[in-house]
């Protein structure tokens, strides 16, 4: 039986130590886009994982990747709860916009600030603190634990999925717990069975070997309008996607999956239009429709875009270069190769094939069964470490490699994190979470451990 | 009578201290765009207007703009030829792509490099130069000079217009000798006698507060989509302008204008195809139809543009913010003002009500007469100081503030500068001049000198 009571004086008697071992995994950069702090976070996260007694590895991947973070801790019972999160995070840009320095822990007004608290490390390391409130606590882990903690989620798990397919005799379990879910804009626990795919793109056009003086431009052809032109082919001006041949192959929402979705006690949206500066909604939907659209809807977003001279005051050329970075939010049955092969073949049947496409990386969508074990265990630990029951979402609009494990190993696997809030301003500026919720996320990890090796 | 022997030897002479002046001229970053070294260049120019006698004044302008230095030197005859220069360049940047320190002199087979050594820093201080040259070779000038030089030209202009107005006493005069021109591929002298105008504009699309997670765009209006919607409505992939009613102002070229087009002696372009990395021309032109394009046809230049995430690597971002440099250049009738009405028009129309446009500057299109004094004096003094006949050409596709002494003051003007030549790289990193055309713009000054005198 878990004893609640001791697990949480256990959390609250280590609270500070807790926060100093977060605030050191915020301060490394482990921003995977450029490979800053990699090693570093590797190998602290290897350091404490070892200390709760887990048996580690470091899986070093193809091309310079970021190592995988592996780790085992055998209990008592029966079955197997595997874990993923990631150890990198965004880039930090920009800069300027952030009230406190990016890379150090900052507690202000009940809050945690810096990058990385919410999307992966708060989580991460909330779990493994809560593994180690466990044992201390309770005694063995009823089941085992399983630890698959990957250092490239913020660029598209570029060698997961092969790392996965090499490993998959070490990787049975009987459900995952993923990274992400949260809470929504009431204080209620929000958990997904499963995600979005990605594929990301960079569209390069190429022009003249330098920039040139403007005045050439009626005849010298300009990159920077070969670009816009091909982009606006993608997408109508009403946000529907033109590309060629895409809806062939979506799938349609299934009548359950929206029934669900209309059904989710979802009167607020993981966004706040106020505070965002938002007039409304795209297109002028209400809530429910944005909410519908979030879930069930592919994307093509342009992340960025640069050409030419772009700081203060007029300079008159015409631009050597242009490109744009572009990302595909898929839904099934939308895969990254799949979308550039489309995107391809729209574009040069348009007079576009001067438009070079790079795929720098992509993640399958991914959906679980409901009513899983996993799915039943966090339903009740939820409510246990929570006091109210959580809220259960077919899909999240994020991205993941969950597809790796879910759909490929056939694992049923939840998204369950509990540090996320509506302005946690995840890839922003100012990323924060609630110190409260840090703690609340290993109270239900605590329970959690309980709540899976009793489920049948 | 000019005596040319000992003109050319005084050149030749004081040629390492006329190239140590010029080093001097380069090494200060007079950059309008930022306002770097702009006073100082102001004053150094003043200074060596001084020292060839003449009587100087820097009258300030509005807004903190960069001041205008205007000279005087009397001298024994009747015609006053005034000369336009700038002492303001382009911003340096992409700086990494420059082979030598943009601000230093470089002098490297036969090559002179810096930035402004074509635009326009070696016009303007040779033709001081060639002053002083005279003076001491000649005795008194049989002329009265009149220098404008600004330090906006590289920023439209912004204030010159207005100056003008207020000084028109001061500014009579009976020909301009204006910046630009230069040299064709084969080394032949080569002049205008009016050039396009520009509008240059910047393009705002705003979204979110902040930059937002990418998996938030089925319900969150992104600006960068937004701006290239706009952007596409504005020129057709074929590069036709579609702003709505801009065709209706244009003055179409006269049978005469065009007649001297296709008659110019132009066998190369001021751009080298292969040089510059080019399959060819816009839509396949050739080189005929592109030189008339270049000289008769408006342009809608994509010259910078810029939203989000453009760094390394993949960062998942819906931006908050989206911008975009346009620069249209103009012949008559066309006006900054009036595109400015037209393009917000166009938007409004197509539901781009949102897209924020700034006209950061503008100048008229200018067309001097046919056989005007200052013409046939720069005829002349190019025959004498380069030993081929000039080739004269009715419009420069440059744009510069030329209207507001040549249309507005009815003074004739020519594009008259003798440093420039096809691989210059104005505008661009490594921008040069031939070291020989340095003093070669000196001669040639210094024989406009006697045929503008004694043109009758």
């Amino acid at each position: 039986m878990f004893n609640q009571d001791a697990f949480n004086a256990y959390v609250e008697a280590n609270r500070e130590r807790f926060l100093q071992e977060f605030a050191e995994f915020i301060a490394i950069p482990s921003v995977a886009a450029d490979g800053r702090g990699i090693q570093p976070m590797a190998d602290l996260l290897t350091e404490r994982l070892r200390k709760i007694g887990a048996t580690t590895q470091q899986f070093p991947l193809p091309e310079g990747g970021s190592p995988v973070v592996y780790a085992e801790l055998k209990g008592a019972g029966e079955p197997t709860l595997m874990i993923y999160n990631h150890y990198d995070v965004q880039p930090e840009v920009p800069v300027d916009l952030w009230d406190t320095p990016p890379f150090e822990l900052a507690r202000k007004d009940g809050l945690l600030y810096g990058r990385g608290v919410s999307d992966d490390k708060g989580e991460l390391l909330s779990r493994i603190q809560a593994v180690e409130a466990w044992i201390a606590t309770q005694g063995p882990l009823p089941l085992t634990l399983k630890w698959v903690v990957e250092g490239e989620e913020e660029i598209s798990s570029i060698h997961l999925p092969g790392w996965v397919d090499e490993h998959r005799d070490l990787l049975n379990a009987d459900g995952v717990l993923w990274e992400g879910g949260g809470y929504d804009a009431k204080g209620r626990y929000i958990f997904a069975e499963g995600c979005k795919g990605i594929a990301y793109f960079e569209l390069h056009a190429h022009g003249p070997a330098m920039d040139l003086h403007s005045s050439l431009a009626p005849m010298v052809p300009n990159p920077a309008w070969r670009l816009v032109w091909a982009l606006a082919t993608l997408k109508g001006a009403n946000d529907s996607i033109l590309i060629d041949d895409y809806e062939k192959h979506l799938a349609a929402p299934s009548a359950e999956l929206l029934a669900r979705i209309d059904a989710a006690p979802i009167d607020d949206l993981p966004v706040d239009m106020q505070q965002y500066g938002l007039g409304g909604w795209l297109n002028g939907m209400d809530d429910k429709a944005a909410y519908r659209r979030l879930i069930t809807e592919p994307t093509v977003t342009i992340c960025g875009i640069q050409s030419g001279y772009t700081l203060k005051g007029s300079k008159t050329v015409l631009p050597a270069h242009a490109f744009a970075k572009v990302d595909c939010r898929l839904v099934p049955n939308l895969t990254p190769p799949l979308v550039h092969d489309l995107l391809r073949k729209h574009l040069d049947r348009r007079g576009f094939a001067d438009i070079e496409i790079r795929l720098l990386g992509g993640e399958d969508p991914a959906d679980s069964p409901v009513n899983s074990r996993i799915e039943r265990a966090v339903l009740r630990a939820g409510s246990l470490a929570f006091g109210v029951d959580p809220i259960a979402v077919p899909r999240t609009p994020g991205s993941g490699p969950m597809h790796a494990l879910s759909t490929h190993l056939g694992i049923p696997t939840i998204c369950g994190g509990a540090t996320w809030h509506p302005n946690s301003r995840v890839h922003s500026p100012n990323e924060n979470i609630y110190e409260k919720d840090y703690f609340a996320s290993m109270r239900f990890m605590g329970a959690l451990i309980d709540t899976f090796a009793n489920e049948g």
